[in-house]
């Protein structure tokens, strides 16, 4: 019954990470009870999103659009940017509606000990992006944890001496939480104090 | 950003029950930092799940095939019929090990005061399953609660007069629990200690 389509519809959601096999039978079943159209539309979703997902050539966060559209905002204020280690964190400063600038993706947070260097990230690209005279201050909102320190106080000493204001989001989040799942108050706090380095 | 693809993903995983904002948007991020085929492979079970199912017409339960593998499967015993409310019990009692007759989905279980009444469910194609000879046992594993327990008697009743056993799972699966998610020792258990009516 290797052919069997629920079988194989469990099969493929256990894939999904946090998800056992008891869930995706769970899903499985229950979207056999929905209309055709509901595992339709979410199987042509999955299909669309690595086929029209990009990456914007200005912030490196995941976009359908290059540049992506916070990016070519103008009602956005293109003086501060927010550096983040990853497309997901953006989500976390947007919901809190406290930060209106732009955003510039890393791709990660210095870790020499798993061989993550400046190299590996995104650093020459932001260095590159404050050659833009209207930039005057850099947020760094990486992860409050050993790596993302680190990452923070680099970026300060290479950005600093161009007379950029370089910050940090204050310790509204809780140490050891990622930014991804930080709650929403807590990181509108961090926004708010977040401090010179 | 309606068109957004990660956000469209999100929001199609998001119709999942019991997959929030959070949840969907975790996946999201985990499905586009792994190869396109992860999605893809995913998305085409989706696509294929409706399209290829279909249901038993002997047992009723959801396969490709019809009559179903098991149906048709001259290594199971003919002479028990397993009795479940629906589909995703089938699993529940395969997990054992303890049964290997044949099954039958009745669709539900007797609810006078919400309308389901014998008519609504597939008594009569199980009656009919009885004419053949072979059989010499139904097994009711319908759900412990009172629409279980009321199908079980009501089918005890239908069947009785024609000679065949009707037998009952133990109360090993604690009463409250939906068969579907019973733990797999309780329902072996409560294979062994199946009861006549």
């Amino acid at each position: 019954m290797g052919a069997d389509p629920l079988r194989r519809v469990v099969a493929q959601l256990s894939r999904f990470p946090g998800v056992g096999q008891r869930t995706a039978t769970r899903l499985a079943y229950w979207l056999l009870n929905q209309p055709a159209d509901v595992a339709a539309e979410i199987s042509d979703a999955l299909a669309a999103l690595h086929r029209e997902s990009t990456r914007c050539g200005v912030c490196f966060d995941v976009t359908s659009a290059d540049p992506c559209n916070r990016c070519s905002d103008p009602g956005r204020d293109a003086r501060i940017i927010c550096v983040v280690e990853r497309p997901q964190d953006i989500p976390a400063i947007e919901r809190t509606g406290g930060f209106r600038g732009r955003y510039h993706v890393l791709g990660g947070a210095l870790a020499p000990l798993d061989g993550v260097g400046p190299e590996q990230l995104r650093v020459r690209e932001l260095l590159s992006r404050l050659s833009d005279a209207a930039i005057e201050e850099v947020l760094v909102a990486t992860d409050p944890d050993v790596e993302g320190d680190a990452t923070a106080l680099y970026l300060a000493r290479m950005i600093k001496p161009s007379g950029v204001r370089v910050t940090r989001l204050a310790h509204g989040v809780s140490v050891g939480t990622e930014l991804e799942f930080a709650d929403q108050s807590s990181v509108a706090r961090a926004l708010e104090n977040r401090r010179e380095l």
